[in-house]
């Protein structure tokens, strides 16, 4: 069986997703992309092969041949296309965040499950394999009982202005998907301490949002853990986890597009790591997409739900909170926000 | 343009071209994939979405689709392919080694050359990230002039004796890699001596060949070389170089399916390199096949022609008279053979 | 000239600075050792080749040859030692904490001034190759302005109980190295947030103690930090610091006892760190007594100043309010204390 | 039991053994050192304590307090003062290489048989925890059986012209360290093929040495190895040797001050490894020393005897005999020399 697969948004996700779905998911048949702007539409289509494009993303509601649709438009469209898609009977993967809205997420949700339908959110770190690796080291035993996390996410060069001001700010944007690897290493967060600053451009301070960030947590199973988070590595994009247990540490290291040491007369080196989420993580945006249509394809459950999308909201909230506040939040201080 | 593309051979490696080809090599269309054994052919087309398949190599040869052809079929069948490729007037892209015997790689050379089309020969470790960067380490001076060649390169496992039986030998089938590397690396070797030994399975020694080796090389421009062979590494595939030149070295290392570090009460360890050439290398292979493409497409020499597939059946040749004999031989001793 | 040192206190601690004086600290003769246990300090001084030993801590004060007292013994002892050398004219260095309590501390370090002799506090971790290059790092722009800060400090295994109910608790004994690393790298602190638990050994939580903790600290030139510990990592002493700035970062790695990677069918491994405080930091004992005494000898100030052992002891008192009262403790509210 | 010790030689090498006799080395008791040049012997005393100096060498065999004579004299009176101690029943540590003529050395050996002494080489890297470690990883059988041996020793700059002109050659100055390693590790070499060449500095090869050089060589057990020189590494010492087994690897690396990794903008660095074979091999030193006094202590057999220094100068001369005659040589060719 063959999955029919539409795409709602040709901007650089919805390309990635074209790109993977195409020529790396088994069992995948990309019909169609949408974006209301048609040139982007048309270009995508284009260059990934796409039989159909179109600039109305309604339009693929009432497509027969898609079992699935792809939404990679912007955060504010989301809860609405994963509406129309739920009546429509459609199955649905969403880009992250679900929505910066609890209630609207919720609401979201609810019509995803009214509907019958399963709702997979792209937190496609977890399809990586260092992050694989660590959860397997949790979950075997390998490093005992875990004690500490420690996780440093820092991103080569922030996003534009422009962008920052939709964006939700650090925590909801940036530091969420650290949230989510938080929950997919360790399960749930119940409280959060946020300290952060504008570091790296005063512009963005003064959009009102911060570059740089160190987060504490606490989890329900007593675990302490910490979120470092900058917007400009100049070294490039670094991302390494470390869990520390009774038994044991597991520590990820950056991933690099070679493996050459070059020593002269001033020191050992090697190139710089990936640079790039694209490059960085391009492995992971098909395995989340192979994970999706096969779970689809078998009726399984998807591996990462609406409540997980969900609940990365939740603790961003908790963080921002923290900063306002200069204390200890607990999470269950926010469901009523 | 886009480049049309016929395969002959739907064994393992006709099948990474075929994947390749599909998904990872921008202007190539593969129409055809051709095979002796009919279901091989049959299978290859389907899981890659080939349009057509066939049991008759020599079918694709009047098709006018077909801009060129990647021959993967058996060592023994390589020359005839080239030959009646040539004379079709396709281009052609031939696995390692073209042959074992110099006089018809010469006569299939001469063929490619009187049809004025090219020949590229599958020395994908070219196309590799980490050596690519040792030869820019090279080129560019940062490492000086070199003095010094290291080349470690081992495999997990023996192939089955009757695939050692008609591959040439250790020499001709695995090290032939590793001599292309000397010369894409630093260019002509004069001089070999090599020392050889049956450690891993006495049936290979009993198959007339070895399954371990070390020789030495010295190049026209004065390095000195060296190339150690094992036909199994319990830890996975070893592939290392390293050169070392008069304002430093550069050294690669293995590459490793994930970049987590483990510690616990025993060892501070990782998980084993990729274990298998197909794993190592296959963005080698989509690269040798892009850059094919890429030159036939835009009328530009290609990278690997067949001169460079022939200068290592010569060191081959050489390594294999100096095993024989116990003492250094010299290249140009060989050419008569 | 050669500087005459007396030593007070045979134990652990007093033993190191023994060994070094004796072998590896220019310019210093160790005329004396004494513990009111006798035959410690007679142990000692025959281990050593010490001339003299006494079970009488105050007869050094009176000696004539002594320029300098090393105060080895309980911290309970230090500030009456402390006052007592001061009062004989004599110069100190002495073990850290200087004491639980400030008041003592400035009580002693008031008599220190009054006797116009120096007093070096024992924080040997600003000896050591790693840290100081971190220091190199940031001092000279290479890493441009620091933003985060990240210490990992892990004991291999708990003290005894008894030991740690007179230690003034894990902030006070262990992380108090931390947090004059932080001094050492970045400056002063202002804000400190702590969670803390007992993970390790009930028996640990049932001295009241704690045995795991993470500590976030906002330092007065805004740079976020934090501080891990654990009285137990299995896999030996794990000492690492990450600083990073604007134009790079520094990241510390532990020390091991060989540089040998090994390979087998399992994983690529190496021996696990070194696994005890003597071995990792000996030569930063070494070096710290030279510092010291070469300070003296030359009439310059000491490197590590009596204020330099104030302030971590009241970071400590900052966290361990934070760890009681779940909130965000500035430093200046403590000063009261 | 101490034992009593004197140094002939207060040279570079001389100081080193003072220095690790009169800090590092218990049970032994220095008494005297010895130069023909009486402001070296007698700056070596002052610089380590050493109570007596002498400008006569032969002074030293008549002292009763001394059980054994350190030789760290020029190569060319090795033999002699071998001798001479030998016949005054004094234990004898040898600086290598022993002498460079092998009649020379069997008479020596000879004299210190007949006397009934014992006779310790100064192979100290035997003793550097690196290089004991990949002995461990054979003897346990950790890796396995041993099949190949790649050893790669560069130093960070040729010695003097005057040095090299008197040094008996890379091979025998050099290289000699190399093949007791290989000695050490896998035992007796049977065959050895050598290339070499100038290419450092023109100096040398006027001298008639050169300062690159690779060979080849194979074990009485079957392993095939090789060894790397050169006398030039821009970025330092260069010590690495890789054991590769039929159940695994064992490889060394460099060492280094410390243990920090830089990021910035183009790379990511360590500083260079120890730069000084008296960095790299201090603690070496120490512990050769202490295995001497240990074994005549004890009157245990020394780790390091005279067989073991005659074998690498038989194996300098067969790489030397290979070079000239740029063929295979085995090592039982050579015992006529």
């Amino acid at each position: 069986m063959t999955l029919g697969l539409g795409i709602i948004g040709a901007g650089r996700i919805g390309r990635v997703h074209a790109d993977t779905l195409t020529t790396r998911v088994p069992g995948a048949k990309l019909h169609i992309i949408a974006d209301i702007h048609a040139p982007s539409a048309k270009a995508a289509a284009d260059d990934y092969g796409i039989p159909a494009h179109s600039d109305d993303p309604a339009a693929l509601f009432d497509l027969p041949e898609l079992d699935a649709i792809v939404i990679c438009s912007s955060t504010d469209t989301h809860t609405r296309f994963i509406k129309m898609a739920a009546q429509a009977g459609k199955h649905i993967f969403c880009e992250k965040p679900i929505d910066h809205d609890l209630a609207e997420i919720d609401a979201a949700l609810a019509a995803v499950d009214a509907a019958g339908v399963q709702l997979q959110v792209g937190f496609n770190r977890r399809f990586d394999a260092n992050h694989i690796r660590l959860k397997q080291a949790i979950e075997t035993g390998e490093i005992g009982a875990p004690q500490l996390l420690h996780i440093i996410s820092r991103d080569p060069a922030p996003p534009p202005i422009d962008y920052i001001e939709v964006s939700g700010g650090m925590m909801m944007d940036m530091m969420i998907h650290d949230f989510d690897m938080c929950r997919f290493l360790l399960g749930e967060v119940v409280e959060v301490f946020a300290m952060g600053a504008c570091m790296v451009d005063p512009a963005i301070g003064a959009a009102g949002d911060i570059d740089t960030a160190k987060v504490m947590l606490r989890f329900e199973n007593g675990v302490i853990g910490s979120i470092e988070n900058s917007r400009q590595a100049v070294y490039g994009y670094d991302q390494r986890v470390e869990v520390f247990g009774s038994q044991g540490a597991a520590s990820s290291g950056n991933r690099h597009a070679n493996a050459v040491t070059l020593s002269d007369g001033q020191s050992v080196r090697r190139d710089l790591p990936l640079n790039f989420f694209m490059d960085r993580y391009m492995d992971s945006y098909a395995a989340e997409m192979a994970a999706f249509v096969q779970a689809i394809a078998t009726d399984q459950p998807v591996p990462v739900n609406g409540q997980d999308g969900r609940a990365p909201v939740l603790m961003a909230k908790a963080g921002l909170r923290s900063l306002r506040e200069n204390r200890l939040v607990r999470l269950d201080e926010i469901d009523g926000d």
